[in-house]
This record gives C-alpha cells, structure tokens and sequence, in this order.
C-alpha cells in the first residue's frame, strides 16, 4: 500500500502515513485549534505516537509536552503547526533540523493576506525545500487518514470520518468542515482528506498521483476554487480516470481577461466554460454544487458501473415514481422496456391493481418481501440496466428490512441498484447509517436519478475512443515570417489580407480575395476574381467591419464597386479616432453554404482554447458554441460540432443535403495545429467559414488573427 | 375566519374546520390506517368530538365504538372512511342521512383502478351532490388544519405537523407523506394539508379558492401530477398570486398529442411547456423538485420581498462565499455595489486580514457580535436589497447565538435576510428547530440563493402590467366561410391558398402571391407579381413542401419558371400516396428580413397555446421558441420575444438596424383573435413571418392551418 515516489524522490508517506507526530502548537486552552486538533489525534485513536509542542506547558491532554520538537526523544515524521504566523519559519526551520518528513502548517497568514505574507510563504517552501520536507498548507484544516494501521485525525474538525475508499481533497478549510459533516451523515468513508490550503508546496496534482497509486483509494472527490498546474492536472486526471473516477467541484470564475473580450471567441469564453472543457476532457465529473457531488458520490462508492441508460423503477407509490421518470431525460437515461416473461413474473403475487409495466408500482402495502422478489426479476432482464427503488414506507413498516433486502440483493449483481427513501428524518438518519456503505440512498428521486446519469456518462467516457492529434503539412516558416512583420511594424492585430495568407499556410481555405490598396487598382482585381464580389475594409485597427460598415456584399458591377468604395472610405475617414486604411479586399461572393466559425482565445490559466460554432452574425446572438482546451483530437472536433444545438444544419435537415462536416473538422484540427506551432497567437476568429456539400465549397471568407507580437520570433 | 362559501354554496369548512369527526372503519388492528388515522387525532388532540365508526368494535384507544354513523347521538360534521372499496358507497350514503357536511375518503378502488373503480366514483360523487356534502378523495391520506380551535390530524402520516402559514396540497398521497416529513424537518409550519387523491368531488381549484379567503394562510404549495380545469385554475390563480405567493411543483409530462405532431409548432410543444407557459402566466412558482419547493417556501414563509436582486454576502469563510456567487448569475441575481461608507464601517473591528468588499469576509474566528454588527450595517445600505449570511461554525462556537441574532436583527427590517449553516447534522438540526420560523437556515449556498431568486422573481411578477387583450377589426366571416368549405370537402388541411386568405382576413399581411392551377397560368400571373419569385406546390397532401422539392426560391424569368414548373410536377408525381395537387402558389421574393414564426398547437388539457421564435429552417433545429396559453396580452407577446434568445435579431445587432418588432408582436395578437374566434383550429403555423425594418415589409410567406373540420360551422 507504499504509494509511488513524488517526481521529486519524496513521497508523500511521510505526511499521510507517519510513525509518529508532533503537533507545534498544541494548546491547554479549551477551543483552541492546538487543542482540538490534538484531541482529534487521541479520540480517533491514531496507531502512532502523539508529541505535544508548546515552550510554555509541561502537559497537555495528559500527555508530556516538549518546548520544542528538537526536543523530542524520538524521531518525527510529521508535524502540524499551529503557532501565530511569526514563529512559524522557525518552527519550519526546527522541524528540518530535527529530520521531519511533512509539515501541515494549519497557521495562517501566508500569501492570502498578501504583503509580507508573500514573503513569509516563500520562505516557507524554501525551508522545506533545503530540507527535503514536503509541506500541506499554509492556511489548511490539516489531513486525515482512516486506513488500518494509521488511523490519524490530523484536523480540528469537529467530525469524525467513517473509514471508507474515498480520496477528498478540498481547497477551502471552511468546506472542508461541511464536506466532513455531509459524508458523516451520508454514511460516506473516507480514506484520506485533505485541505490543501494555499497549496504551496504539496499540489492537489500530488496529491493525485499519490491516490492513483493508493490501493485504499477508489473515487476522488475534489472541491476546488483554482488550478495551480492546468496541464500537469490533464496528463494526471486523464490517466487516473480512466481507473478511478474523479468528481470535482469547481468553484470560482476563470476571469477570461481582458485580452479575451476583443474577440467573438474571447467574449463567448467567459464565465467558465475553459473548466468545463478541461475537466470533460480529461473525464473528470463536474458537480455543480456540494449536494451533487455527494449524490453522485453516494452511487460510485458502492455501486457498480451500469452498461447502458435502460432504469427501471420500482416504487410503492405512483408520485415518486413519476418524479422519478420526469427526470430521467435531463440525465439521458430512459425508461427500460421490459420483456413480456419479466412482466409476467412482476404480476405474479402483486395485487391486480399494480402496474407491472415500468415504472413498476406494487402499491402502497408491499414490504421488503416484494421488493426482493420483484427487484430480483428486474435485475434479471436484459434490457435494463439499472434500478432505481422508491419507498415510501406505509404505516408500522420498517424501513430496514426494504434497504437489508436491496442491499443484499444487489450486492455482486454486476448492475446498479439505488434507493430512494422517503420517510422521516430520523428513520432517514437510521437507515442511511445502517446500509449507507452497501447501498446509495436518497431522499428524493431526482438526485438518485442525476447521480444515475453521471455514472453512465462516466461509463460512456471509459468506452469512448480519445482519437489522435493528426499532424498536416503546413508552411510553419511563411506564417513565422507573417508574425515577425507584424512584430516588427508594432502591431498586434493582423489585418485581413495577411490573416489569409497565415489561414493559406496552413491549408484553411480562403474564398478567392485581393487586397486592393487604391482605387485604380479595383477594376483590374475585380475582373481577375468576377462579379458578383464583396468589399471589405482591411485596417489592423478595425476589429468588427460590420459595425463600421465596413463590409459591402453583392457588388455586380465596376460602377456599384466604385461607389462601394468611395462610401467605405469617407465612412472609414469619419471614424475617431481615424484608423489606419491598408485598402479594400475584394473577395468572391459565396453564399448557399452554412456559415460556421472557428476560435481560439487564450485563457490565462488553462492556455489556448478552441471554439466551434454557428458563425456570422449568429455567433455572438445564439451563442450555439463549443469549447474544448488545445490541443484537441478529431474525436474532440467532432465531439464538439455534435454538441452544438445547430449541429443538424450540418447533417441535412428539411430537405436541405448534408454538407461537409469533414472540412469543418479539418478546418478545427488545422487551426489546433497553428496554435501549437505558433505561441503568440492571442485571439483567432475563422468567421465565417463557410460548409458546404462538397469539400471545394468549403472557405473561411473572413478572419481575424490577434497575437503577442513579444511571443512573435522568426 | 371563516372561508367564502364554495359557487356551489357549500363551503368547505365542514371538512376543514368539523366541531365533530367520525371515523367509519377506524380500527384496532395496530398498523392499520384506520387505527393510525384515529390516533392522530387523539395525539394532535383534536379540539372537537372523535367518534370511531366499526360494526365489530365496541370501543377503540380507549373510546367507544358506534356500529354505525347513524348510531351516533351528536352531530356528525367530518366523517373520514376508510372501510374496504364494496363498503364505501354504503358508508357514504349513511353519512348523507345522518347530514354529514364533508366526507374524506381514504379507501382505494375508484377510478385509479379502472373498470367497476370508475363507475364506484361516479356513484361516489353522485351520492355526495345528492346530500350536499363536500367530498375529498377517494384514494387519499387525509387532511389536516392546525389552526387553534381546531388542530384536527386527519392522516395517517407518522409526522406531526408544525402550525404555522403554509397551506399545502397535494395530489399524490405518498409525496403527502414525504411532503410532511421533510417540512417538519425544516422547521416548516403548515396551516392546512390535504391530500387530494382523485380529486372526484373538491378540486384543488376549491381548495385554492378557500385559502384565498383564510387569513391563517399565507404562502401555497402544491404537488401536482394533472390540472382538471386549466382555466379555472388560471382565473384563481392569477388573482390569488397577487397576495400569497403559490409555488408548485408539477410533475407527469402532458402528453401534447398525435394531432399536434404534424405542425412545427406541435412538435416543439412536447415535454410540459404548456404547463411551464401556464404557471408563468398566472404568477405561480415552479420549483423543480420537492426540495427546491421547500428552499423556495422557507424563505417566503418568514422574509419580506426584496426590492431588487443586488445582494450582499457575509461569511466567516471564502469557500462558501464564492459558492454563492458564483450561483447569483443563474437565479437572475447579482453582488451589490457597497457605498465607501458601508466598506469603512464594515472594516471597523474585523481583522485588517478581513475583506470588506462584498462579499465581506470576516474570517474564520468571527462570532455572533461580529455577524450582529455586521449585518446591521449592510441592512443599512440602499444598494442592498437582501443579505444571504454564511456561517461555518469555528472550533467551540455556537452556531445558535449567530442564528439568533441573524433572526433578531432581521425581523422587521424590510429586507430578506438567508442564512447558510455548514455546521454538523445534529447542530443544523437543532438550530433549524429553534430559529426555522423566523429564518430561513439552509445547509448549502445553491439554495439559499436559488430560493431568493424566486423571491426576486415574484416580485418583478407583482410589479408587471399584465397589459391587455386587444381586438382587431377583422373580416370574421369570411374566415368562417374558408373554414366551412374545407369541412364540405371533407379536409382537415388548408392549402396555402386557403391559408394565405384567412391570415389577410385577420388582417396579417402575406407575401404578393397567386395561384396557379395550370401551366398556362404561370406566365400570366408572373408578370402580374414581377421576377424574381418563388414557387411552392400547393397541396393538402403535402405540410412539409421544403421536404419533398416543394419551393424553388430566386425564379428570374419565364424559362426559368417553366423549368421549375415541370420540375416540381415531375416530383410530386414520384410521390406514393400520390397527393392531390391544386397547382403552383407563385410569389414576390421576400429577403433580406429576419424569419420569425407565429405557432398555435393544441394541448389536450389546456387548450390551445400560441408560440413565437426564429422561423425558417431555424425553428426545429434551434428551438429558440416560447410558449404561453392562449389568450396572450400585449405585455405577454412582448415578454414572449424577449425571452428568445434570438431577440438581439430583431432589435438591431452588429450594425444591422432595428427591426419592426411590433409588426411581428401585432402578429401573435391577431393570430391569438383568430383562435379565440374559430375553435374549430387545431394548429397553425405562420413560418416563415418576415420582419424587416418597415412595418410593411413585414409579411408572411408561408403558412398552415390545420382544423377539427366537426367544429367549423357557418
């Protein structure tokens, strides 16, 4: 059960699996966190040996206390420190001395205070550093392990865990406490916990690559408000799911920045649809809130997964039962359909007034021996996948015997079964604490359902191919060059015609266009492209043509452009302040195709992120839109065009012929691979791209490129 | 206190407020309902007389037994029955002969179980309206009023109710029963409970009209799984919202129909639209699953509304805080701007560590001086509609001293004050106990704010105009004589031509078009509308023309049209059944217009329901619609298209100009007068309506009417 070595040499058995602690800071006084911490130790019985440390008792909890842990006769594995904030590097410093191997610093006052907070957090992490101790916190509730042979309450929480297989890990101390309140009266266990504080030396990633390798721990829980590492939580999250399920809450905007809010794409990516992405493509599971997360929980820590979406549902009263199937679409389940023998064998010693048909409702009077008889038929039938069991338990019937008989009866029955009870909250309390290990109870049918739902998107993520990243040949030195001007004339944004050129380098078509930069030149562009064409402005300070006027379509002669362009100009003039004109691109009309858009933006703490979506005007008003973090695989791309609500447009609908969804795809991965070429890409908006049914149909006919011109080198 | 009599002039108080109850089949088998239910009313001590009925008994708990209602000496008022389905008609026509007022059936076996149940009902209520005597039921639970005088449990529910101001109803027995534990377990007082059963006599229409009159009842909750009467229920219920609040939980999808699959409009009405379009309507609250009701019924029971949805947070830990902001954006909430002033009289006497931006953290070690002080300044603020506390309790504090002085400070300030308790279950228990009915305790952030969105929610709903029905001058019957020919021929379908004279009867304009029945027509009537023009077959075969290369858009000359012609016909031909074709509809192109749709479809249960959306190719793959009951007033027509997500179309976006929004509002009104005047109408579409920038460039180009051909008469 000796987890891996961290990439650094030190594990992190020294914090979770100590022979022995020392607790700094540990306090006579009643109500203070030194004491109840070192109450905590003691009550839960931890297997190794507690040292109280305070320079100003003898004894404390009837246990020796010693002045300082340099003091201490016996070697220390792990120290918590709870002193004020000004003597906790010398507490640091004395714990390195000494040979510790982990420090949980409980003490606050730390970066999140800001100022010398900052320094004091730096030289915190030094000192662990020279002494190669790894450190949780500072500002954290402390850890806790259940497991056999260490049995250590390393927090000051007034809660007592249950032993069980659940990894927690939480960012915040405060929901720490309520997260162990909940599982306690869930009757959820734990395996280990930890609050990780301002995460300053040990890394929630750390921390995950130490529960992948822990055969105590089957489900990760996380309540997170930040991502230290985006990427290292990826590569780790990516593989650790595909073994043991990992549900987080995340809480906290991404502020999207305002380097963002220039593009289409950067103002659709706001709120935090960045962590969406991340997470759903690394198969973690997102809770929205704390409730959930438990819901789901409750079903992956005793429950096998199921194969499919088919529930059926077996109840004693019909409104649950209907509450029940009302929410089974959000969760994308269904109703099973049952084979006539299993509804034959339903009926049989049910009253005639029961429906045997799913939802199976045996009426108000059934006891725990119909549930077992009819439970065992369903899990019997091919065709379902799941039970949901609702009671509500009648008059003078007890409620344990249903959950003894679900429990046992599931038990090993390779299909999940979750309860439903709806009773009285101490009749609740009792036989959620009594059967809670063995069977996922709740007390409302659509939280069963929802956590149902979540087990069979997992179960849909494990099958799932994750494709590849295909690698296209492209002119990497033609757009490095694009760039180095652009750095070089002291811009940011490039103007259409070189956003082409960079779109042509990288095999993204471009509708047949010419930049025009005088208006003699028109006549003979126009010709060589043909009418009918569209004008557009070409300026690196004007980002959204449209609402400048900026874009004339449907010009069908040299007499329309002319005008066209007399009036785009002294429109472009009137402009304060004036931007700069580089010309006009004249450009074939397209039309009779369905206009789509491709974009990047740049988060600040996850890196590039592409969009997939209706485009032109419909971009910004529908927000029919996807996201995924770069870089992505075809199954990504495709996973995100089917996501979109206006996915059909693309796969034929009322009459209308399918069009061309692999250069749509192709146009994704294309502009996937420019980015990862090209790091000072910002911003990137292809909008529209136009899809239709053949491959030749389909052109971007208008872009925009914003980069780091810093980032930019030849 | 009494109610306002019933329109029958029975009023419902003989059920609700009896000086005398009597239960036939009370029984002394324990664990049987009829021994539960009359003890209940010996536990709660029922302030009038209890007689238990039971031909074998002579006394039960303790008091004597009659063999008959008949045998009773007093006056009988309530008589709850509960005695097998062959014995209830019996016990119902004696209790008419002793002059019983209101009679609850418990017993099973009526309509719920079809066959010989239905006819037992009907003989039921037939017996009810022959003595005048109020029924609730059959296939109930019982009722419940805890008023002083009368606290009468007529149940059989294990829980206990808490007086206090809620009347709750409920259609589904069991949920009555989970409804009650999880009230009690909130600190949740009810005025009056009943459980309705088949609703075969009283409705819940009745119900709600008697606690419209009772002054012990503030707030109405409802679990409903079918409506009885839609428009009975609208009258009362938008009246009855203006002063107490209704939140309802609904469940069980109306089914919409076969009829209503044909028409864009019936297909996009499936799942309960028209049940989320009518609660809406009328004012009612919906909450989406039982606890949600309750988050939701916690705070209207004990908090004033806010004025506004800007909100402060107060918390003693970051965790929860950004939890809670991060839920505002949904509940249509947002965090309140703090004045400077309010920010330096926060900061005064919390930690230099503290934030006193909203939201204020007061860290970790704050107690209930801290949340007192704090709270009263925030209150204080004018930029501050309501105040959501959060509290992790700390090591030794005691969560009921912050809970008390959140209620003290908050009781009577005018604005809503929630709190979030993240503390151990047995504390949060306790604490909702002692201070539930004076704040509202939640155990999670999503709550507390989901329910003050709600808060907000109702009182924009208090604040609106609900505008009014206007009538248009139309040529009525003319519409009638179209109606009457397509019920002649034996049709259901009009065909566009048809169409196209009933919409410009009711004065909503169509697109220049004319038909065609002939090839040698097509030139004539081309020249007579002008090029370029669309073709569309006109047939009552065919409802989806675009499917089947039914419309050839752009025709430019007469070769063209000739061509497009033989085309189409050449199609149509192919087509098995052969469909009746009336000819060619030709018609000015139209473009260069946002396509929105005007839809009627007809919902079984509530009539029929008018929607507006993007139209076009739009309208099945976005599903950007919105529903309501018909009859719509102006204000609702207004309020159905800024519900659209594609709303920013019609108002201007991205240089595009504002669009007539109010030919396309005049649109959906005179569609609802043309519904109202012609029941006879089953669905409509108007798809696509074009709204450009001129009132007279907005017309219809398409559209289909379906109708019940039995009722259109002259």
């Amino acid at each position: 059960m000796s987890a891996r070595q961290a990439p650094d040499g030190h594990s992190l058995d020294g914090l979770f699996r100590p022979r022995s602690v020392a607790v700094i800071g540990a306090s006579r006084k009643p109500g203070s966190l030194g004491r109840e911490l070192l109450k905590n130790l003691f009550l839960y019985e931890f297997e190794g040996k507690v040292f109280p440390v305070n320079p100003k008792a003898d004894v404390i909890l009837s246990s020796k206390s010693y002045r300082s842990v340099l003091e201490i006769p016996d070697d220390v594995d792990l120290a918590i420190i709870i002193v004020p904030r000004e003597h906790t590097l010398r507490a640091l410093e004395e714990c390195g001395l000494k040979g510790v191997k982990g420090v949980v610093v409980i003490s606050s006052g730390f970066r999140e205070v800001g100022g010398e907070g900052v320094a004091r957090e730096e030289q915190a992490v030094e000192i662990c550093r020279r002494y190669g101790m790894r450190m949780i916190g500072p500002n954290c509730m402390g850890i806790i392990n259940t497991q056999a042979g260490v049995r250590m309450n390393a927090t000051f929480s007034p809660t007592m865990p249950l032993p069980g297989s659940i990894g927690f890990l939480s960012q915040s101390g405060a929901m720490g406490v309520a997260i162990l309140n909940h599982a306690r009266s869930l009757g959820l266990g734990v395996s280990m916990f930890a609050s990780m504080g301002n995460k300053a030396e040990v890394s929630g990633n750390d921390l995950l690559e130490y529960w992948e390798q822990d055969d105590g721990t089957s489900l990760v829980l996380m309540y997170l408000e930040s991502f230290g590492n985006p990427r290292r939580f990826t590569q780790i999250a990516r593989r650790m799911t595909r073994t043991k399920p990992i549900i987080a809450v995340k809480s906290g905007r991404t502020a999207a920045g305002a380097a963002a809010a220039a593009s289409h794409t950067g103002a659709l990516a706001g709120s935090d649809v960045a962590t969406d992405a991340l997470l759903s493509q690394c198969g973690v599971l997102r809770a929205d809130s704390i409730e959930e997360l438990f819901s789901m929980a409750l079903a992956f820590s005793s429950q096998p997964l199921p194969k499919g979406g088919r529930v059926a549902i077996l109840t004693d009263a019909g409104g649950p039962a209907i509450m029940a199937t009302d929410a089974l679409p959000s969760a994308e389940l269904e109703l099973a359909v049952l084979s006539d023998a299993t509804m034959a064998e339903l009926a049989h010693g049910l009253s005639p007034d029961a429906s045997v048909k799913n939802p199976i409702d045996m009426l108000g009077h059934s006891n725990h021996v119909d549930y077992e008889r009819c439970l065992k038929v369903l899990l019997k039938d091919d065709g379902v996948d799941a039970v949901i069991s609702l009671y509500v338990p009648p008059v003078a019937h007890e409620a344990s015997d249903v959950a003894r008989v679900l429990a046992q009866v599931s038990n090993g029955c390779g299909k999940p079964v979750l309860c439903v009870l709806m009773a009285q909250e101490k009749v609740l309390e009792r036989v959620k604490r009594d059967f809670g290990s063995k069977l996922p109870i709740y007390e409302f049918p659509e939280a069963a359902v929802g956590a149902l739902g979540a087990m069979v998107r997992y179960g849909t993520m494990l099958a799932r191919d994750q494709g590849s990243v295909p690698s296209f040949d492209v002119d990497r030195e033609r757009v490095a060059g694009i760039f180095a001007n652009v750095h070089d004339s002291g811009r940011k944004n490039l103007n259409l015609d070189e956003a082409r050129h960079v779109f042509e380098a990288y095999g993204i078509p471009f509708a047949k266009s010419q930049l025009c930069t005088s208006r003699e030149d028109l006549a003979r562009v126009a010709d060589e492209i043909g009418y009918p064409l569209v004008m557009k402005i070409t300026s690196p300070d004007i980002l959204h043509k449209t609402d400048v006027g900026g874009v004339v379509a449907g010009i069908r002669d040299r007499a329309e452009m002319e005008v066209a362009y007399d009036q785009m100009m002294a429109r472009a003039q009137a402009i304060e302040p004036k931007p700069r004109v580089d010309g006009v691109l004249l450009q074939e009309m397209r039309e009779n195709a369905q206009e789509m858009i491709v974009g990047v933006t740049t988060d600040p703490s996850f890196g590039p992120l592409l969009m997939a979506g209706l485009g032109g005007i419909y971009v910004e008003v529908l927000k029919d839109v996807a996201f995924r973090v770069h870089p992505i695989t075809d199954v990504d791309a495709h996973s995100m065009i089917e996501s979109l609500r206006g996915a059909p447009l693309l796969h034929g609908v009322r009459g209308r012929p399918r069009l061309c969804v692999e250069a749509y795809v192709e146009a994704l991965l294309r502009v996937s691979q420019l980015i990862s070429d090209h790091e000072c890409i910002l911003e990137l908006d292809v909008n529209p791209f136009m899809v239709g049914v053949e491959a030749s149909e389909c052109v971007a006919v208008d872009g925009r490129i914003r980069i780091d011109p810093e980032r930019a080198t030849r």
